[in-house]
């Protein structure tokens, strides 16, 4: 019962973390969760219910939790046993007030920048729509995703499960970009994206503009992408054209891509400097620590998940989700008794792919008694999801399953 | 250029094919699109744009096509390249006025009668939830896909290529239901699925309602669905319980689903005995002719596909979707001279097993003038998309490459 009580303390920070950066809501360029937020340690208050910002009005308002204008979760029981994330219940976080919703009106006038190669030149998508075509079906996920678990409270959303999805992006492969351009320009190492957010003139803009940088490595199946789950992509998720960079943590994945240059060095935008760095606690990050990048195999249970709703005893289908990060999930095991014992789960649905998640199911006789749900997953590179996360100052990419397990009354 | 004129024809005659239909819009049971239609073979003038009806009005209005008020098609362009159909894409055909859509505001409440095995009893569906889950992606097809190409002009909706989507559904295997009732009575070789939609008193039941059978191979990959690419499955796809066939042609896949019932004998309903029977052109529908069950392979060019749009010359990526029927598409060919000479085209994006359909893109380099683009899919079993149609009175399955042929203008 105190894992119940914890988890519903949990909730309550979690609802409240955003009220804060909820004062921005609907300022024009104010940082409704900037990477440096207000830190959530006195919650206050449990604020009342948020309304969706007006460009995810479409969202399904009863799956979505709320926490600012700039930051929306899906609930833990939303994500569906399909293995894609319906659209309308595909989280958001953006790190400045997208643009207009103008820009997603005339998608294939979009005009995106590409340097650092032989021949430099921009495309509009019109033209990138000629060059090549794949679809590529992958986790997308908040690289503070399991935030709200971290007992030193980190400043930034409260995340609990709901800072990911698993969805397919369709677009241009890069390569074939590259192949457009003549080639990389020699001695590169990094692919640098620019996202299209206005920028107010007198700031410098390296501490607000998203631009981020990746190895080369995440080119081999990165896509600029116009279409998500077979519809053009909305504003809210990117469009009219976003950078895709799978295995990646969402940050990478920039929105409105504006300009992808292949760079010697990394961004010098704050968002890549200091920002989104694995630095220990109480320390800010700097580029010696870790990039956030590639994601590491993760799993939670999203049935039954609510502690306050009794399971009716006998047959129960304990159903999740798990993702390998770099290589396909192979193996999801599910615990009912606190991680002492555990059972190999049945992947549910197609194969979608070594950067998409995989439903499960594990079907259980349960007795009345309180239970403590836990999964955890090993990829097929060997790689198991670890029983702790590893601390660090901004609470990033926590993949620990006792961190994710959820305590279940049967009656 | 007389293939593109054939096309607007076909493109008229198909929207008007629903006028008559279209008065029986709003009225509590009237048969918008029966079995037995008044004949479309004199279109008149071209009616102005339907909206969608009320149970569906949730539909991307852009990518709909409305032929009647339980005939709506998804238009050519609008399938997206991510090998699911996006929910507000997919096409809706209703034999009935569908039920009131109370019935799917506590979906978990709704029951179905499970008789012909051992221990016959009901399961609300929150019981069925408790016996197991699978989620299988399929495609869905109306028999009548394509009928609009014939040119006797069968009576029925004249769709083109739009009565078909590629989804997602997650339920309980019907093999865990017979599991879980003791297995089948002896001696029964079919599965007879009864929609729950609301047939008068006074009238012979049979006439009208929506009752099919399968064959007991039918049932090795059935489920009884709750969920439709991961959401509640709405009142315009056959929530709160369909049952699923995969392979199997639409109308199998009986919507509102309140009996499955194991028998000796086909259902005596007029759906499975006269309708959904491939007779020669000219003869009504008898139980000796073969009824519409497992699909074919099929597949058609999804853009360009707009013979009033031309297209820049220069590269250009033909795209389209490819079904196996019964077994995985494994080879699609694309021509853009007819059917003179093909091109092996790429599948794009993750497998999603044998009964899915897959994307597919073909780059082509295409100097000014008309082209006349035809696709053709080969499954594992080595059964192949034909050039011609099957002739039959009610104009079903039509898989013919030839009639799909679009003729595009390259400028």
């Amino acid at each position: 019962m105190k894992e119940q009580t914890n988890l519903i303390r949990r909730r309550l920070l979690a609802s409240a973390g955003g009220a804060v950066a909820w004062a921005g809501f609907g300022g024009s360029l104010a940082h409704a969760d900037s990477t440096e937020p207000a830190s959530s340690s006195s919650p206050g208050p449990v604020s009342a219910e948020k309304p969706l910002p007006g460009y995810a009005k479409w969202k399904d308002a009863n799956s979505m939790i709320v926490h600012s204008a700039n930051t929306v979760e899906t609930r833990r029981d939303a994500f569906g046993s399909a293995g894609i994330t319906p659209l309308d219940r595909l989280y958001i976080r953006n790190n400045l007030t997208p643009p207009s919703e103008d820009i997603v009106k005339d998608p294939d006038s979009w005009k995106v920048e590409i340097s650092g190669v032989k021949s430099p030149r921009s495309f509009t998508v019109a033209e990138l729509k000629t060059l090549g075509l794949e679809t590529v079906t992958m986790v997308l996920q908040c690289s503070g995703n399991g935030r709200g678990f971290f007992p030193h409270k980190p400043s930034g959303t409260q995340w609990t499960v709901g800072a990911a999805g698993c969805v397919s992006f369709t677009g241009v492969p890069v390569k074939a970009v590259l192949e457009a351009t003549g080639g990389m320009a020699d001695g590169m190492k990094y692919m640098t994206s620019t996202g299209g957010e206005e920028i107010p003139a007198g700031l410098d803009p390296n501490t607000l503009m998203v631009e981020r940088s990746v190895p080369l490595s995440g080119i081999e199946d990165a896509i600029l992408a116009w279409e998500v789950n077979g519809e053009a992509l909305p504003l809210a998720h990117g469009g009219p054209l976003r950078m895709i960079v799978p295995g990646y943590a969402g940050v990478n994945n920039v929105k409105y891509v504006k300009h992808v240059a292949f760079t010697k060095d990394q961004s010098p935008a704050k968002i890549q400097q200091s920002s989104y760095r694995f630095s220990p606690i109480g320390v800010k990050g700097t580029p010696e620590y870790d990039s956030i990048w590639e994601m590491d195999p993760k799993s939670w249970i999203t049935m039954p998940s609510d502690p306050n709703q009794p399971v009716k005893a006998g047959r129960v289908q304990i159903t999740g989700v798990a993702m390998g990060g770099m290589s396909e999930p192979e193996k999801v095991e599910v615990s009912v008794d606190g991680g002492k014992s555990w059972k190999e789960a049945e992947f549910i649905g197609p194969d979608l792919g070594k950067y998409a998640w995989r439903s499960f199911v594990l079907s259980a006789e349960l007795k009345p008694g309180t239970y403590q749900m836990a999964c955890r997953v090993t990829n097929e590179d060997g790689k198991s999801q670890p029983e702790n996360r590893v601390e660090n100052n901004r609470g990033y990419v926590n993949n620990s399953w006792r961190d994710h397990m959820v305590a279940i009354k049967v009656a």
